[in-house]
């Protein structure tokens, strides 16, 4: 534990930890709230900002906000390298690497005209905040939610591979049947028409006008309003399965960040520093 | 209990109590049905109101229809003030509110052209004369559901968050590739696609005309397709939990007149008093 | 037991009923194979007939096969009357309904001009004949299918009047946001929009033009692809909970033509004659 | 076990079976990998080939392709038939089949033009390769999913019967209040557009415009809400009953090429020869 020495530095450091990666403390919970807010008004800045009549008006006011927010967010970022023991493990972790393209585009504006529009991937960063509210609750739930959906996942890749020939050959017959006069120009297009229809979107920019074509087609959404009962009964009886639940703190790791530890956890599970 | 006690003023008010919101009594009943029938008609009135031709034909009528049915339910509503002995409490409740915005709207067209289609918020007072038919089982029922949904809340909350993040990176993915000549005009616009695609909604008014952007809207629709197993599997599996079942009376409080208490409850859960 | 009684009239109604209510000898299996056809093709020549290029071209030859079918019926109607015991008791059940309303049209139209698509209700009686193909088993299926679907009513009805406020409260929102000159011309016409909406339908023939339109939309989508579990979670519960097979025989009984007896009963559960 | 002794030939032979039906050894999961990425290639290849744009530029190129991989798979299908003992029995197996109409239609391009647009049956073949990536597990999960799926086909056919019944009885009815003028011309043009609505596909080609034919719609749209939650109950439920993990080994029987043998199994299931 040489890490966690009792110098002045360091208590700095742990102190600054708490405040940015948990929210036990008041100071903590602040810091959430108010990047909760910040990360919000930047994402509605960036969608206003592609609304042509509100960039002729606000282009200007809104380019200004976008850098300011930016600066914000890649302080926070340089600032979580720093308070982190294991600062490369942060940065390759699943939120390290959302929190860097968070503020890359920006920069990649500068060159690259309308790179600003991937500033939303800042949105996933809210998902982070979940644990401002009702906290550990939340992350079980969702702990339980993956696990089941974990669990689900060689059966769904099996029924995904199913639909996706099944879409291949019925968007070909329909190709054969309708043509290209009809809109199924091409046997791509009639696939994507096959999906479209076999998952109930249904746009009706392409329709089948044939009699056999609209006869196929009956039985292709008979077929996908019959087989959506498949991936439902897979993750319902995976979902009554997963009955224990499994406390989790929303304390993060003081060395790489990560979350999601037991509550009986003394060291970290991703990697091994103690908590 | 001093206010129960024994005047005919008190016994005057215990029965009306009864007739407005009990469905015991054959009065009880009656009244009812006469209030189901008047708030149908009402928002019958309101609505044939809003097509053109029949305001053009029947206009004055129709008006007559809406002052007089809102003169009703204004009675009505200081009835039910009258006879609960907690008033206040009664008329910050739920169907309190209701009651109230039911009759407001008609007043406030005389200051506001239009507010009267506002009266439709009368449908939502339907909702409490489930009592009058095999009362009890009903509201049982609807605790049940209640109760499910309730306990899925969290996990629902957690996926709404997941959907919500995705959408919004998926909808601008969508604006860079197809671009405004496709109907993609804004990021806004775009996320309003995606919703639409992801919920296999699928309206038709924005497709993605390139092949690109059919590509990724073709994996945004399996993605939708899957992922609805979700919230249903969530809500069966705490359906098939919610195994016991709790008997519940169709008594309202004396007092304030919340309802849906158990059938062996002596005191409102709500406001303590005697029921 | 006197109805039975051993008259050479007596066994050859006994003869006919097995032969045109049971599916048990050969001669009864063959008589509802035979009807199968009919209907089916019967039901074909209704539907050709009502697409203008066919019925120009072959309407005489279509008019005489319609008359033909209707003859054939009109015996079997009779013949059917005539070997049940109890003969009103047919006539007011739910197949001797459809049996009547099978063959009405077709004498309706020499005095209504196109009553003869009401046919189709012909493809009701097709339910019947499930009997022929592994009989009792599909029997059985029916019957939990259906058992699941009663003990899940009063849940779904809650839930149906729920869904339909909500539709009422939503449609009238959007007549106010979008007014008539996107689509949303009356509230009836935007109640029918949000019906579309919350199912996920999703026709496109009216679809919000505003900003404020489209979050509300989005947001009504989103309901819709949520509260798709409730219905899911009920029947699901209520499905697993059907677990005992009940075995049911295809017998008819031969006084009133009920059918569904349990394989054990000796007296028909709704008139009492001996099965 | 006279086909096993222990000659060159016969080595040989069961070397081939290794590599060409299992993926246990080096080489078997070599085959399997080419082979996957071939039919991917062909499969694309097909496809491209039907985009006009792409076939006036590279249609020569792309002709060469489809004959090179037909040739491929012409070795390949050949070699299964040699490595087999009982041939016969492969040739009529599914995977036979599907094996053999892989490579048909572009002989049959040349008597007749456009066949060759069914070649893409051959992403049926991508079914096979499962076995590649953790094999047994998958089969495993696929033998859980057909189970499940069987066990309630019976309940799911009366559920398809009842529901084509309505759909006949529903589409008639629209036809008869909408008529040819909007969109509803024939009664199978009908049929067509209530399975559309039932199933919340909604294209919109087709949309309901009287008062009285948008309530049916309505109708419509709620049935098929809700009993969306049938078939999705029945496979719900037949799926938490599915619960014995059922052991099945990848390897093909070496005489008919069958697979999906339980682990214990030391004889074929399906021609009786010694695994």
């Amino acid at each position: 534990m040489e890490q966690n020495k009792d110098t002045s530095k360091q208590n700095w450091r742990v102190y600054l930890h708490e405040v940015i990666f948990e929210a036990d403390t008041y100071e903590g919970k602040a810091f959430d709230v108010i990047l909760l807010v910040a990360i919000l008004l930047s994402v509605i800045a960036v969608m206003l900002e592609s609304v042509s009549e509100i960039k002729a008006e606000y282009g200007e006011t809104l380019y200004i906000i976008e850098w300011f927010f930016t600066a914000l967010f890649t302080i926070e970022y340089i600032a979580r390298l720093i308070v982190v023991t294991k600062p490369w493990r942060y940065a390759i972790s699943f939120f390290g690497i959302v929190d860097l393209l968070s503020i890359l585009p920006t920069f990649l504006s500068l060159v690259l005209v309308g790179a600003q529009s991937l500033l939303v991937i800042r949105s996933i960063r809210l998902l982070r905040v979940f644990r401002v509210f009702k906290l550990a609750r939340f992350l079980g739930e969702a702990t339980q939610l993956t696990s089941a959906l974990k669990a689900s996942r060689p059966k769904i890749i099996v029924f995904i591979g199913g639909v996706f020939a099944m879409t291949v050959v019925l968007g070909t017959a329909m190709y054969l049947i309708e043509g290209g006069e009809n809109g199924f120009t091409s046997i791509p297009k009639s696939i994507y028409w096959a999906v479209v229809t076999l998952t109930t979107v249904g746009y009706g920019d392409i329709a089948p006008q044939t009699v056999l074509g609209q006869a196929l087609a009956t039985l292709i959404m008979i077929l996908g309003y019959g087989i959506i009962a498949v991936p439902t009964g897979i993750v319902s009886a995976e979902m009554s399965k997963v009955k224990e639940y499994h406390p989790i703190t929303t304390q993060a790791c003081p060395h790489c960040g990560a979350e999601g530890h037991d509550s009986d956890a003394a060291y970290c599970k991703k990697c091994g520093g103690r908590l």
